[in-house]
């Protein structure tokens, strides 16, 4: 049985529907129209989205869906003038105000709109687990086993490769599987080694707290690989830490501090000889549904913060709980990437550290950033060419 | 006397400080520090804050101010012991709790944090507005010239460029002025001319009503550069829209509207047949201080929304208000570009569109995306190479 896509899709192809248990009532109620289906599941739908959403010909393009209709520029108030089954419950006729327009859903397009939506597949995880891996020339060969390695990485927000070459440049073949490198002021791809007089403190073999990227950068990277080319040296091994599962500790543990930093943004910063880049934002995101969508921490780039007064003192005290609990070695992976070895990671919601490496040896890691919208298409659209 | 800058920048360099009067007092008052400046100027700093903002070398790198200092992992309650000016009030000296951190801020470096925070330059324009416009050449070559443009686009949200080449691919040197092309599915660049098929109603000759582009991506693409390459078809004028004056009107006529807006989150997609992309998102984003920070608006790839019943009647009342704002052309600015010309604009914040145009003649433009952060570094540099 395939696995649950980590993909919530509950906007259906505009015009594509479904089969689904036919519709038995359809019933006018001026503002809303209320169905019920055969199965017993009933859905009342407003005027105004049945108007806008409306899947006629000179309403939609009928090839990719687009919609051409305007429904702020239509004049007067929408309502169902008449409703009646049709194809057996099939599908819904309607006769909508104000413009009289005539039109016919699918039951089973309609069907996902009364029920509860769907909750992408997420996994937290915590110390001793195992990060999805996959070698290199299969993910490049084969699609189920690519789609798979996606789904793990969009679930979990870390996934590892093996088999890679080591030339330079030659991750950004794992990139290319699903969508383009963001170039930023630090180059298309970013060498990580040791540098005399380094712009940035990546550029040392300092060890590295876990922390995600570029956070004074809009947007924040959504993904970014690391590859490594070489590894002789002492030490250096990579530690990832997922920060949902931290987050969602937080706020069972200690609910005021999760409101304290779901609740305002803080400033980061970096300033180089060519970039001066600052940005804001929350350090725990979340949705309408409470559900954390990203998470931000960087000690060596958070600038000052900048929150009056009264909320200073307890949003230190908070932004100290979330960081003991992003820190503890307990719930965080350790792993060594060996030379034609990589992991890529979701920057918003995975953070990545290192311990210290020694300059006796060569560590040499190749990194770039990516945008994760690539990812999600691409696992529709591989879902969409292997189940069909 | 140079405008003042359109970015806000409450975060000053990790070290440097800027002149200012002296302190004439510092008192430790446990968990925070009080402090006067010669003109009257009071201000409170918690003690966790300035121990994990000391400048200090062992906290924090000389060279690019990065901090290496992690506050989280410092054990104990931070608490001011001890305070005393020096340098005739030019810094102030501190010991701190838990750990005995000793510290010394200068009086400039501190002020800001005592002040109100600084409003970034924002100007919100309606119909009949004069758009900045900068010949390519001067900006290309001057760099006072491009400053300013760059803070016009910043301030403004949509700038014209004349005098470019066009050659295919020319476009892609008024983005290297200041940053780097977003890649997507739709290329590096993209045509935008009549297309037998066409995959996006972008590629037809149809009027476009006003919208911001790719609102299912994420992230939504925050520039957007338009360069026109030639131009003899009838109509296909430009239109554009500044959404955050449209959202202002908003809050002020119908802040029930703007609230339902501000406090909704809804689905765009876009599907054809090598993508996939779906992506949420407020119409209105505002930050914490409620200021208006992004608008979304594309009624083509507005999926249907999933809102709870309840809602989403008062809600389609405010989505067709705020498109009656939008979509007003007594608040668009209208312009036809020749061969040579471009606009570059805010995709979070200006909406644009077109006028029909007739296949008799040629209508070619090319369009391609970059990052915001780019354009707000970039002027910053340069205010700071003009201005030392």
């Amino acid at each position: 049985m395939p696995k649950p896509s980590p993909i919530a899709s509950p906007v259906p192809p505009a015009i594509a529907a479904p089969d689904s248990a036919p519709l038995v009532a359809a019933e006018s109620c001026g503002d809303h129209l209320l169905l019920r289906w055969a199965d017993g599941l009933e859905g009342r739908f407003h005027a105004a989205w049945l108007r806008d959403n409306s899947p006629a010909p000179d309403c939609r393009d009928p090839g990719n869906g687009q919609r051409f209709f305007e429904i702020a520029l239509l004049e007067g108030e929408p309502a169902v003038k008449g409703a009646r089954l049709a194809e057996e419950g099939a599908a819904v006729e309607l006769v909508l105000a104000p413009d009289g327009h005539q039109t016919r859903y699918a039951a089973g397009w309609l069907r996902p709109y009364a029920e509860p939506p769907a909750v992408p597949r997420r996994e937290l995880w915590g110390g001793g687990a195992a990060l999805p891996v996959a070698d290199w020339p299969a993910l490049r060969d084969d699609r189920a086993r690519r789609l798979d390695w996606l789904r793990d990485l969009a679930a979990r927000g870390v996934a590892r490769v093996t088999g890679l070459p080591t030339e330079p440049g030659s991750g950004a073949a794992v990139i290319a599987l699903f969508g383009y490198l963001r170039e930023t002021n630090y180059g298309r791809l970013f060498d990580v080694v040791s540098r005399p007089d380094p712009i940035n403190l990546a550029y040392t073999g300092l060890a590295l707290g876990v922390h995600s990227d570029n956070p004074y950068r809009e947007p924040v990277p959504g993904l970014q690989l690391l590859h490594c080319l070489s590894s002789d040296a002492e030490g250096g091994d990579s530690i990832v830490r997922d920060g949902f599962q931290a987050a969602e500790r937080l706020r069972r543990e200690d609910p005021e501090a999760f409101a304290l930093l779901a609740g305002h943004e803080v400033p980061f910063r970096f300033a180089d000889r060519t970039a001066v880049l600052e940005s804001r934002g929350r350090l725990i995101e979340t949705d309408d549904g409470g559900r954390v969508t990203a998470v931000r921490w960087n000690n060596r780039s958070a600038a000052p913060f900048d929150l009056p007064f009264e909320v200073m003192g307890p949003y230190y005290r908070a932004y100290r709980a979330f960081g003991r609990l992003l820190h503890d070695p307990a719930e965080q992976v350790a792993f060594r990437m060996a030379a034609g070895e990589a992991f890529l990671l979701d920057n918003r919601r995975v953070l990545h550290g290192r311990t210290a490496f020694s300059g006796a040896g060569q560590r040499h890691l190749q990194g770039c950033y990516a945008d994760r919208d690539g990812l999600w298409s691409t696992i529709r659209v591989l879902e969409r060419e292997l189940q069909s």
